[in-house]
């Protein structure tokens, strides 16, 4: 499939990434989901990125997926004449995204005003730790810290005094990957007031915190902590407000996940586990109650799940149409029939891992108009010619630039 | 501030939400942060999540950020004329945004067919747990169920054999406010290839599961399933391949991350601890080995960290330029210094609360076109009248729709 054929809704947009690890990279993974055709600066010896998790013939699996549909361009942007080629490729971008450490580009000789002076209706989105003012933000920004900061952490653990252990990261980057993800949605909210008719034309600048993009998800947490004083404590496998909803021990030692926090659903729960006097209990009348006495009466619901396999509980559970689920593995993910009825668990034919690799689908499904995967993650530099022709770099311009070790 | 004065890139769109709970409202409410004019429809007794979370004077102060800078417009979607009505809003919205049963909307005559009739160019989202199709389309949509199935629950634990408590929910509804952004993002993008110069004017429809939003963040995951057979698992605090980066105990009872996963921070952390001994110890003298050791390496900094109280503990790292913070709870957040200077919490005055709360921010932040809070989450119906007056309907019209149930 040639970059110009339709594949999403970004059909038609370029995007410049001078981006590495994770924030940027998962930012332009989603734009060239949607479609973007999506040019990847990278040094000559790569995102460091291509080295992290396991590997097949010297190329990680993630690459795979993390690089997908984006083309790999290599500058060494040290290199004299590095600056001048970027600006050439600037003026034929309509976005670019960076996660240099604040202010790194501009001593390069890139600030955003350099930018705009090739291409006034630049978008440019920036992402940081913590932004590109404040006392913080020459801080390194290490995403676990930025969870931390954001109030993530803090509620991933179970209650106050039931153990000693630490609290949970959450096992991927999330930080990272929700920084990018707002980068995203503030970047094309910005190429539609340049570009619609009525529209100002103008370029837009988005400075992406990691912090603030945990933060922003973190619902009541503020307003409660200001108006009571209330700091918002964890709850471990529960929920706060409603009972019961946890995850229940099986007798093959999984876990399922049962959410009857409903007067119906706990009836038909109640029955199910052979104790259908649990709505009459005193303790259980009403959610109120139930909430207050989670523990005696989760201790209930486990007396029962603990006897079973969790495929037969699994099974008299979907029976009784109480809404529950075994927590997903890989394991589970990669064979449900739901993902695969939705296409969202995809074999996708790597060059460089010489075999098929398992991707995520694209979100979001667009029916009318889906993003696809047009290929997998490339190796390094491996459009280097064909995006500096597009450029108008002459065969012999490149030999050179590339003997030179600006390429 | 008018609803038409500039206050951030979605300036100029007009958005129709018909959605309860989380996750429309959570991607209405980031549209309008953006600057979009939003209006919910409610019906007559409220979105239930206005009875969320802790009340000052009968109104939750969840609700004062979740439902800010919208325009509430009640409606009974049973009474007859109902549909008509929205019809007659839709005529005049770019985008409708909805989370209720797949299949809903189009039983109260609202299929997207017919909405289209009225507004041929209209972006349509729908947002449900599993998607609008497939085996489990009919199934109860519970957050933690789809965060289960998306791959998040599991790997948000302790390592296995470690403790036999289950694996903890992130404290926030993320599964769903993770679909609200993903619908944003497709939204906005559908948008921009409708409205810029060259684009095809067509109207899109997202169709976004809770269940592939939280699959898409999960980076190698499935990719390393597929090519290894190899089933991630939980590490608790610490992150997988790099050693040491975890949450260390205190002794105040805090918990202090620090990410010194590099050769040179190591070397200052060992210095700091009192151990310069360490990183020629042989089973720390490299990354791979720090983390084969780990447990052994991280009990060496607890018997440092547990001697001091966080304040102190913090000073010293930072005195050493070593990434670290805190565990953040709603307390710190709030008087955080960074967040000060980017104004990332915020007083804002909320009549029906009757006293300043605190909002999280604008995420992410434009710094040449900011988006703002206009307004708190506002009473039920309370632009009902201005609405409807906008669409043309006279005061009489609108008396009679009260008096008749519709509104």
């Amino acid at each position: 499939m040639t970059i110009n054929a339709p594949h999403g809704p970004l059909t038609g947009l370029r995007v410049l990434e001078i981006g590495h690890f994770i924030a940027a990279p998962f930012c332009t993974r989603i734009l060239g989901d949607m479609g973007a055709d999506v040019i990847k600066i990278e040094p000559p010896e790569g995102d460091p990125v291509r080295g992290w998790g396991d590997q097949v013939n010297g190329h990680s699996v993630w690459w795979s997926l993390h690089g997908r549909n984006k083309r790999s361009v290599t500058l060494n942007l040290k290199a004299k004449g590095a600056a001048a080629l970027l600006l050439d490729l600037i003026r034929e971008c309509d976005v670019v995204v960076e996660n240099f450490r604040p202010g790194q580009l501009a001593r390069m000789g890139l600030g955003d005003d350099v930018m705009r002076g090739v291409r006034p209706d630049l978008v440019i989105s920036h992402i940081s730790g913590y932004g590109q003012d404040g006392p913080y933000r020459d801080r390194a920004a290490f995403g676990v810290i930025g969870e931390a900061i954001g109030g993530l952490r803090h509620l991933s653990d179970h209650a106050p005094g039931t153990t000693d252990l630490p609290p949970v990261r959450v096992g991927v980057s999330i930080g990272d990957s929700l920084a990018g993800l707002y980068a995203a949605f503030g970047i094309v909210s910005a190429l539609w007031q340049r570009d619609r008719a009525g529209g100002d034309g103008a370029g837009r600048t988005m400075d992406v915190a990691l912090t603030e993009a945990v933060l922003s998800m973190m619902e009541g947490v503020l307003p409660e902590y200001g108006a009571f004083g209330k700091v918002r404590q964890p709850t471990g496998s529960r929920i706060p407000t409603a009972a019961p909803s946890s995850a229940y021990p099986t007798a093959d030692g999984k876990w399922m996940l049962i959410a009857a926090n409903s007067a119906p659903l706990f009836d038909k729960l109640s029955k199910l586990i052979g104790r259908p006097d649990l709505p009459q209990d005193d303790r259980f009348t009403s959610n109120l109650l139930r909430v207050k006495n989670v523990v005696a009466l989760d201790e209930l619901i486990a007396d029962w799940s603990r006897q079973l396999p969790v495929a037969e509980v699994e099974r008299l559970l979907k029976e009784h149409d109480i809404p529950s689920t075994q927590v997903y593995t890989a394991a589970e993910i990669a064979s449900d029939p739901q993902f695969q009825h939705r296409n969202m668990v995809r074999r996708v034919d790597d060059p460089l891992i010489g075999q098929p690799v398992l991707h995520q689908g694209v979100v979001p499904h667009v029916p009318d108009n889906p993003g696809t995967i047009r290929w997998t993650g490339p190796a390094i530099g491996q459009h280097t010619d064909e995006v500096l022709a597009e450029i108008g770099r002459s065969a012999e311009d490149i030999a050179k630039l590339r003997s030179e070790g600006v390429i």
